[in-house]
């Protein structure tokens, strides 16, 4: 039989697009085996047409005529990133009935429900495998590997460069500032780090996570978020003499209070016990642990970018979307019917590990203890540790608790003489 | 909308089967909202009616009439294990243009061929996430995951019992017999641990996982197979020493040979360095590491069996089959178009180590290095450790060389004086 010809139109020509390029070229004939359809090229929406390319890049393709590239696509991929022109190109590839595959997170966590809607009424099939930890397949493994169980919880460690930062300060002893310096030479960071050090990045990430594990519209304006600017190498120290690492994690959980379910998630730099299997996650890779109900736990653990590696799930996202239009069938819709209510930052609840400078004299641990009691926090491990004649570090060590419970102890704290300075407040994952 | 309605038949209602159907009665609600279709058991085919069975089960589904059931329902799903009757009723329910969901590792690496070849001729959907590695997603993820990518190998922990049986071997310090009489206690193996110990289930899932991955039907019995019967405390301490664990691992890897591409396939005993994320998977869990053109690394990573666990990836697959009812669209259909040759067990390809005995005089390790070198295998690294007086224990690690040229070898320096005796033979991974 004759395969038809799927036309597929690529949005960017950057260190993703250009790899997805090369290989619809190179691996075209196990792509129509595969899908039983031809996969081909119609153009390549760019905005310099004379900008240096990869020598495989056929020129004769690029085209700044974004428009009629979408309207006659059967497949359109956006890997332009950010929210203008990307949003109004893939509201116009939805609504003409085109599948759309991105990798677009920042697109998605803040305007996905209107992506999704569009795709609905449409019926096209809206794919994002390569918006969250590039090779990782961890948008399948929610969306399609878990579609039969319950997600209780999700946490990941979604942006490599704070990793690597965070990495590298804990083996060479350096300063934030060291490290990232080091980052941005090898390309790891980017000369505005913002997005990642900040934890946008990773937030963005946490919200179409979170959207996926529990059937609830997440926004990135739901996450609580924390970067890694203030840690500093005592932190390091003390998570390692507490048996621990330092990761910037995604934290998802479905979490029940009085009202009844709810959905908690926020970004932030949490000390994470060795025994937990993203401890030993370094340098760039990306890992994301699900716990579900049925399954138990679950990670998936790989590349996180890279432009080849982010291209393996675009290529993933076009062979479905090839096949379901030579065969029938098409992406997972949205699911979106728990709607659950997030809550808001200082409801986030967990363990968490605080360090106080203290004054050297007796009643200090008898007084914090007692104020962090009456705000009805559990203590699970005090420690003191002498640094000179007058002071001391008193790291203390909480069951769960809520942030605001913990903001309210310290808030307290800090009007007594029993402590001197608040070090650092983190989060703990055992 | 008035949603249709999806029945399912249960074949066997053991520790998996049971599961299935609790979480069908009580996530009922769930699958409606995510299928758009309701699901509802419409009998469970088990041998006995009387036997006992967990309170949530409705003895007034329960029916020894297997084919009455698979000729009325829409999806069956098959959790009886074995060959016969399984395979007989899922070439039934196939041929009838049902959805067949199985666990069935056993029936799909020696029979898989028939039962694709049946769905294709009806049209049916054939899915079987649950027959490899319990809860991991890893057929999602060879088949869908990295459907635009080009598997280079698998490597993969996919026995619980046998991990949980090595592990106790080496932080005990047990020997073989007492590591299985515990696993025993425990309920990790059963009271003939055949299957297990000697790799037939790791072999089985192996078969399967490579048909995934390399696009090419490869059944149990093209898999060389070893198991962990002659694993002595001796083998782990040297795997200790040469910083590293021993695992039961299945391998598949694309090799290329002077004839072009091909599939070298077998589970054996491996020595894997502590610098691979597989050392740490330990106790029962599973994982399997994934090595791709363009995504490089990937591991999945989970519980490798368990009722509940196992029905998790039945129930993602139940979910995906409902949904394709109710809005069109099928299961990916067998992809078998690469067609590469399965290397003979002899031309199995890897890194070893060697152990021997050896006489303790001048000029053995000349003579063993030059015989190793007249089979052109390349020597990585020689260690002698004094036993005694007159004996040593010589372990030599080769670069990559074929099972056939070390068995060449070995042939030979047995025919020597230079050799007293070959202790173990082990493939590595770094």
């Amino acid at each position: 039989m004759s395969l038809d010809t799927v036309k597929i139109a690529v949005l960017g020509c950057g260190t993703v697009g250009s790899q997805v390029v090369r290989l619809l070229a190179e691996r075209g004939g196990d792509y129509a085996a595969r899908c039983g359809a031809h996969v081909e090229v119609s153009g390549i929406a760019v905005r310099d047409i004379d900008a240096p390319r990869p020598d495989w890049i056929d020129r004769d393709k690029l085209t700044v005529d974004a428009d009629a590239l979408i309207d006659d696509a059967d497949i359109v991929i956006e890997l332009i990133g950010g929210i203008e022109p990307a949003r109004t190109w893939v509201l116009r590839a939805l609504r003409a009935g085109a599948t759309v595959v991105t990798g677009n997170k920042a697109l998605l966590a803040s305007h996905g429900p209107e992506l999704h809607d569009a795709a609905r009424e449409s019926g096209a099939s809206l794919y994002f495998e390569a918006a969250v930890a590039g090779a990782v397949p961890v948008v399948y493994g929610l969306r399609e590997s878990l579609a039969g169980d319950r997600v209780e919880g999700v946490l990941g460690i979604v942006n490599g460069t704070t990793n690597y930062i965070l990495d590298q300060m804990a083996t060479h002893g350096w300063s934030y500032d060291e490290a990232l310096a080091r980052a941005q030479e090898l390309g790891y960071a980017e000369a505005d780090p913002t997005a990642d050090v900040d934890g946008l990045d990773a937030a963005a990430k946490c919200a179409i996570l979170a959207s996926l594990a529990f059937h609830t519209r997440v926004g990135i304006d739901d996450v609580a978020v924390e970067g890694v600017r203030s840690i500093t190498p005592a932190d390091i120290a003390a998570a390692k003499r507490a048996g621990g690492v330092i990761k910037l994690l995604a934290h998802a959980r479905r979490v029940r209070t009085d009202e009844g379910e709810a959905v908690s998630v926020h970004v932030a730099p949490t000390l994470v016990s060795t025994a937990n299997p993203l401890a030993s996650v370094s340098g760039a890779f990306n890992a994301v642990v699900i716990d579900a109900e049925a399954a138990g736990r679950l990670m998936f653990y790989g590349q996180g970018a890279g432009g080849v590696q982010t291209a393996s799930a675009v290529l993933s996202d076009v062979v479905a979307a090839a096949t379901h239009i030579a065969h029938g069938g098409s992406a997972p819709r949205e699911s979106a019917y728990e709607s659950l209510p997030i809550l808001p930052a200082s409801q986030v609840t967990g363990e968490f590990q605080l360090r106080f400078a203290v004054p050297d004299r007796t009643g200090v641990l008898a007084e914090i203890a007692g104020i962090f009691a009456a705000h009805g926090i559990s203590i699970a491990a005090l420690e003191q540790t002498c640094e000179d004649d007058t002071e001391s570090t008193l790291t203390l060590t909480t069951h769960h608790s809520t942030r605001s419970a913990i903001d309210a102890a310290l808030d307290e704290l800090t009007h007594t003489d029993s402590v001197t300075r608040v070090i650092a407040v983190m989060m703990r994952e055992a």
